[in-house]
């Protein structure tokens, strides 16, 4: 059986056809305009494609909450032409087939646990450092959407002492993604990440903030598994520097099998860039079997 | 049908028996000593009383993994003698019943999920505010279990400017019960709090930490419902505080139904003092059904 999946983002749309298995089997990427110029473009990739159902994982802020008039549709997005669009609404009628939908960073999360490094597990998260920060949060088995879906990157975390940033978040300030996202880091330090990476001062702050926010992960949902993804999280020097100072700023207080084996715990995605694409495809999966 | 609660408490430990409607028929309060002393005095209470099943909110940490040889266990509490005690294995071998097991403030979320003003909610928190800072979490229908339960109260948190305290944690200083619980509170102000109930900067300063919190776990949960509860909330001037101090700190980021209805949203526990033994009465409802 073949499954549609789409990758909703703000810059482009990824559009591919996979089977049950993981396997993609043909993928296209189309730039993200308006919905009058995007939206037939999707369908004519997937009309002959015969899927059988359709997963998407797609920018917020999104309505996941199937007793609302507005379930699938997209809400108070910055991307003003795709404010308040019924994305799920128009794939239904012109497909005719069932359709999956949830976070990209939710997508994400469901590819990793369901073919990747977190295949198994009941609780976890998967957040991605670039342009914002996401998290996806898989619990008790189940993808994670309470009022809303979460949107932890908006967690409010303090400046350190030494940082006189006023922080980039327009709502927050000093939100994780006001820190510690990549607009923050270029409006910081006056270059974008990719030219500061001889720069360690530039990399120890950085693995601070995600410190900071991990641990309070930590605390709050118990996460078997924290993957850190997106462009940030290609500045692979963090990793460790995250893992020490999550230990650091945990103190002592938990004891778990997983914190003893930080190597396996704090982990780069598995599934290459591949996590979003094969999440909305089991999105699709899921939709299909009701 | 029958069935027993215990509210396992460090001082105390309330016993008590009910029925499926949430009706308590009896209850006693017996000191909290050693396990030497105290289990047997709650077997024995327990006993005469034809349960079908005994449920336990515990204080923590505890084991609540099943797969773990610990299951049932209490982990490295500071109460020394009950220090890697198996609970639950001693009353399910003197009771012959099923044992439902989970924290005390999980235990208290599921009271008010079953019989109080969380009913029907599939994801909300439950927080208590006393000696410690403990926070209970449904989250899609299921009482929050990861690589262990949340201890969200140890969130880290900063100190606000104008606020010189250490913080009262010994493993974070700054953490959410470092800043804000009742010893915290006693230490930086001198005088417990019931003394200081007609300075308004002591709630002032303490609704804004607990409103950081709370912004923080609407950011990172979702949850439909939150309930403050614990004797440091018997201040009741802190509800409008931070109610006003949470829509703030949000910054207009999210717009949901239930944050459009604030006083509806951010409340005290709905079952007088009997959240959490009636938690306790539905997990022992819960391990019935296996």
């Amino acid at each position: 059986m073949r499954f549609g999946a789409l990758e909703a983002g703000g810059t482009k749309m990824v559009c591919a056809v996979g089977t049950e298995d993981g396997k993609i089997l043909d993928r296209v990427s189309i730039p993200t305009e308006s919905p009058e110029v995007t939206m037939p473009a999707l369908c004519q990739y997937f009309q002959d494609k015969e899927i059988a159902a359709l997963g998407i994982g797609c920018f917020g802020p999104i309505d996941l909450d199937r007793a609302s008039a507005t379930y699938g549709h997209i809400l108070m997005t910055p991307k003003l032409a795709w404010r308040g669009y019924d994305i799920c609404g128009y794939f239904s009628e012109h497909l005719k087939v069932p359709v999956g939908f949830d976070t990209d960073v939710n997508g994400s999360m469901l590819g990793e646990c369901t073919w990747g490094c977190a295949k198994g597990l009941d609780t976890a998260i998967y957040v991605t450092v670039g342009t914002g920060v996401g998290v996806g949060v898989i619990a008790g088995g189940k993808l994670l959407h309470g009022m809303q879906h979460p949107e932890a990157g908006h967690m409010l975390i303090p400046a350190r002492e030494d940082d006189p940033y006023k922080g980039k978040c327009p709502y927050h300030g000093h939100c994780l993604e006001g820190l510690a996202a990549g607009p923050a880091i270029e409006e910081r330090w006056g270059a974008k990440g990719q030219a500061l990476k001889d720069r360690p001062e530039v990399w120890e702050l950085e693995a601070h903030y995600l410190a900071y926010a991990v641990t309070n992960y930590i605390m709050i949902l118990s996460p078997k598994k924290i993957i850190l993804g997106g462009g940030v999280m290609h500045q692979e020097q963090l990793f460790p520097q995250i893992r020490e100072k999550v230990t650091q700023m945990l103190g002592g207080y938990l004891q778990t099998k997983e914190l003893g084996a930080m190597d396996d715990y704090i982990v780069p995605p598995s599934l290459g860039d591949d996590q979003g694409i094969l999440g909305a495809l089991k999105l699709g999966m899921d939709a299909l079997e009701g």
